[in-house]
């Protein structure tokens, strides 16, 4: 038997090339060699990320009273970067070889690597890079912005956030203003971000272009440590929502020497991915650190005034900071199992299922008439599908032998597939049943089969895909 | 009475001003004096955004068989772009001023302008700009990536994507693959862009950093010229649908001399904004130009094989592009409304009203207790509350006055008010009615008031927001 590193990379291999196969995620440039840290979503892919942005969006602002949203541009001011501190300090460590010239992370270098232009040389002699000493590398993307003709135009630098918070820290006070929230409330923010990371891995999870799932909570000093508690229950209750197991994830309390040195309480929320036990959400208790800064900088006053006990302060924030990539590939992870159903003495019979749950599944239910060359049945299946097809996403499918389809749905996750048959047409069923205007609905998990009435069908769908 | 030229300008100023107080646009990093040319999309705005996006996804993703979606990524590999002309030729025509360092588009400049430099210059002296040849200035943003030492490294070069379709064609071989689709079909996709325009301007219309809904539309090519003519008509009904009505927008069939060399057919559709007429949508026939480029520079076979007729071709674009952030600018535009409400001898009532199209209203209904000091009331408002925000955006507002809360949801273009009175809790009507477990929605445009019952209230409600 493999050992559990063997099975876990093979594993990982298998979802990679399922991703690639059936649509959920290929390399950005493939074409060309690859783009290396970016990465795209096929059409499977698409969908599964919309549901579950949307999942997050209706649990975090639709249904709060207490939170907004709000849509930053990703070109982000110089100066808002600077006092944040990202501009002096969000970088790590390099080392570069002075012969080849690649470069390396200080902090993950084990041994020195093998010089690439040395590797040529006669056995015995000395192949390794010669390092220089470690230097801070920024790991923000800089652009030029703007038709100033000189090349060294400071005002001309615009950054690639590196994180959405910021650009909700800075129209905090525009936020306030034009909703009238009292503390606490929260505004909340999905959008890219992008971080030049030395050596993006693990498929997704590492990359340069990332999407987050951010909300900034603003309280009173006091509620801050109770609040990021709260917060933190709150997150964990959704990864158990969207299929990504409570014992799957890890909570870690980050000690103080490993929080940001303005952070009271930092927790980390990880989950036994096959690679390992990764980071896939911080909360964080980030005080009054942001505001303060940005009203330090911009010279603005960015004071909270509580209309009933006449205070001015700088609000507190609780962050919940959810990486949307990562939690998709949690879920695909998650959901990826190969089923042997191979029957005693039978032939080897596996079929690979993505058991997504139904909210987050990217198609929700396939229609499939029995044959494609019986009229009555296409027709009855389009009737089907208009039907449904105003509700949710959903996949018409004739081609191939039934239980071959079947099987197609059950590798991209569609937890229902319903087949029109002749006893949907009035046939009698094999125990004189009549099924006229019921179609069979195959639930993907346990394969079993039921007959609803097309007239129920779609609360019954409805009341399932939630 | 003032001129047409001068109430546009008017008008425009009034929107842009009700765009920050209500929370619909604001200017990115204005905490720091403003990136020109980006912009951060508030609460409001935020959700009238998903809006617009979601009804393009459902119309041109969700209920079409033949369109899948993808969601490619935005920093884009160099050779992509090489590829498809934009590293060579996308760009504008600039003058340098030689003494002020500033920089002109040539196309633009009706006269020479005053020097930055010279003009504190005593009168009479020459204030003009020194100005350079006209030169090319590419257009794309362009950054940094990986770790290279070398500051010159070729290979560490990549841009933000000027345009999503780009990510589309490099992708069609592995959507083909992974999805079984047979011409004509087509890719959809939604996500922003980046152009770094000399000039922004209009508030949102001439953005740096903006978002494109786009379909690439695969066909044979003998199909092409005709499908752009469906498309344009299909496109024209999306406006209106979502608020932006037939008559204020405009095709231009572009002639042969404006047209990009590959393409037999282009339309601009365009609306009558008040700073005026300006381009919403481009729908071009760009037949095999893109894919046959990429074919061309990746040395890969990018053909559509025929199963049917056994043929080998490249395939033919039709791409229908919106601009999203100008459609929702001309939502604004149209929805916005100042109504005299004056009555014959009374004091001056105006109101002002976004009368946004339900579908894509940021707040569906606001739900509002008569009085807040009646518990009875409130509880009541918390029970409907309850009722239809798992189903629609909804805002619940107790304080101010009723009229005074009527007024606010209009500014914001909320399409129905929900009173909840003392006949709502079984207080007789005035004509002596039994009003029990209905409420009062006030419609928003007409201003007319009906009674609905409250076991009737999400179905109604869920009818008229689609």
């Amino acid at each position: 038997m493999a050992n559990k590193d063997q099975t876990d990379t093979e594993r990982m291999e298998k979802i990679v090339s399922l991703c690639k196969s059936k649509g959920f995620i290929f390399q950005s440039g493939e074409l060309y060699g690859g783009l290396n840290g970016c990465w795209d979503y096929g059409p499977l892919g698409t969908e599964l990320k919309r549901n579950v942005k949307e999942f997050w969006w209706r649990k975090n602002v639709l249904e709060r009273e207490d939170i907004v949203g709000m849509d930053g541009s990703i070109l982000t001011h110089q100066a808002v970067l600077t006092a944040s501190g990202h501009v002096g300090g969000f970088s790590d460590p390099m080392v570069d070889c002075k012969v080849c010239n690649k470069r390396y992370r200080a902090d993950q270098l084990d041994e020195i690597p093998t010089c690439e232009k040395k590797a040529q040389l006669p056995k015995g002699e000395d192949k390794s890079c010669e390092l220089t000493e470690p230097k801070e590398f920024n790991l923000m993307f800089q652009t030029k912005m703007g038709a100033s003709a000189d090349e060294n135009d400071p005002n001309a630098i615009a950054y690639l956030r590196p994180e959405t918070a910021q650009s909700i820290f800075v129209q905090y006070k525009n936020v306030l203003d034009s909703t009238r929230l009292k503390l606490p409330f929260g505004i909340a923010q999905i959008g890219k971000a992008f971080r030049n990371e030395i050596n993006p891995r693990n498929f997704t999870f590492r990359s340069r272009e990332f999407e987050q799932m951010e909300v900034e909570y603003f309280c009173r000093p006091e509620d801050g440590l109770r609040l990021t508690d709260e917060w933190l229950e709150k997150r964990l209750e959704f990864y158990s929502e969207i299929g990504v197991p409570r014992e799957k994830l890890h909570v870690l309390d980050i000690p103080d020497e490993d929080r940001a040195h303005y952070s009271e309480k930092t927790y980390d929320i990880e989950y036994d991915f096959p690679f390992g036990q990764q980071e896939l959400e911080g909360v964080a208790y980030r005080g009054a650190y942001d505001i303060g800064k940005h009203q330090e900088h911009s010279g603005k006053n960015l004071e909270y005034f509580d209309a009933e006990t006449k205070e001015r302060f700088i609000p507190h924030v609780v962050e919940p900071s959810a990486g949307c990539d990562r939690t998709i590939l949690a879920v695909i992870c998650e959901a990826y199992d190969v089923e042997d159903l191979t029957k005693e003495g039978g032939k080897k019979d596996e079929r690979t299922v993505m058991r997504f749950q139904p909210c987050v599944a990217p198609i929700k239910a396939a229609i499939l008439p029995l044959l494609k060359n019986k009229p009555e049945l296409v027709a009855k299946a389009k009737e089907v599908k208009a039907l449904l097809q105003p509700h949710m996403n959903i996949f018409y499918d004739e081609t191939a032998a039934i239980g071959r389809r079947y099987r197609r749905q059950d590798e991209v996750g569609t937890p229902f597939c319903i087949a029109i048959d002749f006893e949907t047409l009035g046939e009698e069923g094999p125990n004189g049943e009549d099924f006229t205007d019921t179609v069979t609905v195959r639930h993907r998990d346990s394969m079993e089969q039921e007959r609803v009435a097309i007239s129920e069908l779609l609360p019954w769908l409805l009341a399932r895909i939630v």
